[in-house]
């Protein structure tokens, strides 16, 4: 297998060029996809628009678009997938800031839905981003095929369920009051961050129709991916500060929360999400060329700040 | 136009037993559909099955079902439809009673799901009901046509959206603090109820493939029916009492919520309940005696306790 290519400030400047790029179009098509406020109840679609519209990386579609390319799917077409399945992170967020989950007053710097609205319409908001992920994916303009249609639908609800997304999420809201062993963390997190990025990269591969053997690769660079975000994401909890994150530095720490770095120590998780960095590129080796940003991307992640 | 059927015992003694067995099949379809509690994450299993399985009358499921069966459609080919709308149902029941909503103790005479588990499990496990409903659909075991099984995940998150029911619930929590016209608490009760009761009737023409005067028909049957059970239930609001309601009555009235009893005074309300039955049942007449139970249902809902 090749290495994966060793970092250089040029590759950064084209991965960084390229994220731009791709979150760009992504908030374009989110802003054409999203209700604008009308009507008595328009505050929902206030909060959703905020929520939505309060920046973030966009690694998800990021995803999506450049998996969708290795299999022939142009930006254009896979655009609608990589909304939906930020609706859907979105969604997550503004739930998962709620007192009753995590409390955060701020994310990205900036006050928190339930903060700058009020927790009813955080929980509606919320709701309503999840709610219109498949009414994205399951409108014609998305595939022409409505078989392929359907397995979107039926694997973004897979990945954001309770046997997904939302079970890492009750994991993580018990962790406080259980003994986490490294192996239920690593669960916690292939549940919590995993599963979705699992199906932004799947995702690409359905919408090529590039067979099982394809989506059973961008799956797993996907959980290599997302479990190196992860430990990035928890390093930075530890070693950054509220003003650089835009959220509360130490939070995890102060609500005793087990994370990989707990266990492994600060260096010993850098290593974890090296080599995990390094995995992901190794399975896009076949690809060639037009692979190299998706390789790029996790070694990028691992060292952004930690 | 006929009239519709004048009640009498034996016709509520038939719709009483089709309602029992609609509710029997469709918790038999739920118990296979949701998870078991497994894992670490098991709690929000345990949390979902407790919310669906606090009884209720079910009469979305009827609705499906008994709709569906005019166009041909079997009860099985029906249930996983059925089932779908009434964990979306349960899911919205879940929210609208957590703390920052209507803050409600008790449902059905049990204690709401963020009682008997805690906050945050009850918006994990109302999110992932929304979100199995979706998988439910999308699956290839609801219909054989993928283009179908797509309208009704469309059409569901239409009906349960921001647009929908979700934005019905926006205009409720903030009801408090406008002064909302008839119309206003027309459109308030059109959205929050209205809407999954005209998906569930137009989903019975959906999965016939019945054609869109047919899907039109069922959803004004079902926006008539929706409205005279909503002023019912208003009704039992004021005249009931908690032990009977299994809820906390008067919460209506004293939360200063308008609604069209508040508007319309109790025998105004009775009144337009009436009618609104007997509008739903004449636009059923030309199905004959295959629609009896779907004619006597919105009289009977009427009639129930107010």
């Amino acid at each position: 297998m090749d290495k994966a290519p060793e970092p250089d400030a040029t590759q950064d400047t084209h991965l960084a060029v390229a994220l731009a790029k791709s979150a760009r179009q992504v908030e374009e098509a989110l802003d054409g996809l999203l209700p604008r406020p009308h009507g008595l109840h328009g505050r929902v679609h206030e909060a959703m628009r905020y929520a939505i519209f309060a920046g973030g990386k966009r690694l998800r579609p990021f995803l999506v678009l450049h998996c969708a390319a290795l299999y022939g799917v142009s930006e254009k077409r896979a655009l609608r997938t990589a909304a939906a399945i930020e609706a859907v992170h979105t969604y997550s967020l503004v739930h998962d800031d709620l007192p009753c989950m995590d409390d955060d007053d701020l994310r990205r710097g900036q006050p928190t839905v339930h903060r700058a609205f009020d927790e009813a319409t955080a929980v509606l908001a919320g709701d309503a981003l999840l709610t219109i992920a498949f009414e994205i994916l399951a409108d014609p303009e998305t595939h022409d095929s409505a078989e392929i249609r359907c397995r979107l639908v039926a694997r973004l609800a897979q990945a954001a369920g309770s046997n997904g997304m939302i079970g890492g999420q009750m994991i993580d809201m018990q962790a406080p009051h259980r003994a986490l062993s490294p192996d239920d963390v690593a669960l916690l997190q292939r549940l919590k961050t995993g599963a979705l990025f699992e199906f932004s990269c799947e995702a690409g591969a359905i919408l090529g129709q590039a067979g099982s053997e394809e989506e059973d690769r961008m799956r797993q660079y996907a959980a290599d991916l997302g479990l190196a975000f992860q430990i990035a994401d928890d390093l930075l909890d530890v070693t950054g500060t509220t003003q650089r994150l835009g959220k509360t530095a130490g939070k995890d720490v102060d609500q005793g929360k087990a994370t990989l770095v707990s266990i492994y120590g600060i260096d010993g998780a850098r290593q974890k999400a090296a080599a995990l960095a390094e995995d992901a590129a190794a399975l896009l080796a076949g690809h060639g060329g037009a692979a190299t940003l998706l390789q790029q991307l996790p070694r990028y992640i691992v060292d952004r700040d930690s």
